[in-house]
């Protein structure tokens, strides 16, 4: 059989970042996540039996959802109720998910102009399904000449996901109440030691969304992008430990990888909306460029 | 009560530029239209029933789907038989929107990247809700003090879709077996008159995509999305009399006017690709960005 394609790559990895939402996929027998009235999240049938042990938190399934009591009536009620239930279950080590615990509060609402209803616990969303918004930045150059090269950043291979993998050069999930482009500022400062200056000059572009689902549960993610052009003389530097190394290569190069498993999927997602944008891939090209475009953009 | 923001207005825009996939929409009354057992398009009920006086061309109404007969098995074939009964049905005078006959062939396939199954008149293509594909190009200048303007275009009053409305610069439908590159150049020539040259210039950014819904069909469209950088001294030309008037108007004056009521709805949304790209939109001061992003790339 002939390899894949670099098209044909691209698009296989778009479904899968989007497989949630395949037939086949869990989506049809999971349950609403409600809070107030209004779903914000999917939650697994075996998820649902272990939070049935938690019934002043949680009702018993009813219409399709689960629902947080009634009771539980504010952002912060609702929000420690929750919190004991999940330290609990972490306490009992059956959700594998909860070792990754990493004591990061993120907002949850049914939209992101909504006012949040509570917070939750990073490595506990994916159990509820609830989503979850990060920054990303592509930092580039141009030549001359013209010529894009792009900063990509290796993974440390100690990071609890995705370990080793080629990545954009910053990126980070969005904590309660935090600015966007604040954090993606922080996440340069603390993972690549870009200068504040530096850092803010980066442009909002896009946003890329997707929904995929593991054994584990449900991750329905958008991600702000950035685009930052730094100069030839531009270095990032190793900051706090989550990246091993940085690379500047050609855009050709990296596109070519961003359709490998070394780099992580989300981000090559990042790359190859960049391409889109910068026209370094073109429609009377690439036969599925109408599909790459909507699969990087796909939400419930 | 107070009037809707911008925000509000540019969602309101997605969502009736979105309204098949509204619940209470016809799409789940409709039946899929099958050639060759792949979906291309989506008919209404009361279409379904016209058709069935064609036996020898339309099966039966058969599991949600209507199908061409399969003794139709080439692309001619298909494409002569299906224009026989719309040529029929025109003569009837029974369907409003092939008054609107434009003797242009459009190509009918799964997905873009599939080859076409057959072609069918433009002005058709909505009672089948067959996707269509077209082009359209945001033209801009930028000042030397980094201001950005956009020419717009004033529809002619005897266009016979939304007459007299602001619209792109230049836009058109990709025709059955035209390159996507070659229909920009060729509609900025004649809507415009702006030479090849500069046409040759713009560069591809995006796909914009939605369906809608009237009375008369589904409308599933995907527009290529070009940007055109001009010189301040560049002046377009009313060219094949679609266009009755240019205008460069300065960013925030048409970031108002696309919310309005005044311009032409697809076109608005190219307009707000642009300004989401160009950083003239920003996240933490757009509440609905992301789901801006999102409505502006919506497919089935």
């Amino acid at each position: 059989m002939a390899a894949a394609s670099w098209s044909e790559r691209v698009l296989h990895l778009l479904n899968r970042m989007n497989n949630f939402y395949s037939t086949g996929s869990c989506r049809a027998s999971c349950l609403r996540f409600e809070v107030d009235g209004a779903q914000v999240g999917w939650i697994r049938p075996h998820v649902a039996s272990l939070l049935s042990r938690y019934p002043q938190v949680f009702t018993a399934p009813r219409g399709g959802a689960v629902s947080l009591c009634q009771s539980l009536d504010s952002y912060e009620g609702r929000s420690e109720a929750v919190h004991e239930v999940l330290l609990a279950l972490r306490q009992e080590d059956s959700l594998t998910c909860l070792r990754g615990w990493r004591d990061e509060r993120y907002s949850v609402m049914p939209r992101f102009s909504d006012p949040p209803v509570m917070w939750m616990e990073r490595a506990a969303t994916s159990l509820f399904g609830v989503k979850r918004y990060g920054v990303h930045l592509n930092a580039y150059t141009v030549s001359d000449g013209g010529e894009v090269s792009m900063w990509l950043a290796r993974r440390s291979s100690t990071k609890q996901t995705y370990p080793g993998l080629l990545d954009n050069m910053a990126a980070g999930g969005l904590a309660a109440g935090v600015g966007i482009k604040h954090t993606l500022v922080k996440e340069c400062q603390e993972e690549a030691c870009v200068p504040v200056d530096t850092a803010m000059t980066a442009r909002p572009a896009a946003t890329v969304s997707y929904t995929y689902e593991d054994e584990e549960g449900v991750f329905p993610e958008s991600q702000f992008v950035f685009d930052l052009e730094v100069p030839a003389g531009f270095r990032p530097r190793v900051g706090d430990g989550e990246v091993q190394d940085f690379y500047l290569l050609p855009i050709e190069k990296v596109k070519e990888l961003l359709a490998t498993d070394d780099f992580k999927p989300n981000s090559a997602m990042v790359v190859l909306d960049f391409l889109i944008r910068h026209s370094l891939v073109e429609p009377d090209t690439e036969p599925h460029y109408q599909e790459f475009v909507a699969g990087l953009h796909q939400t419930l």
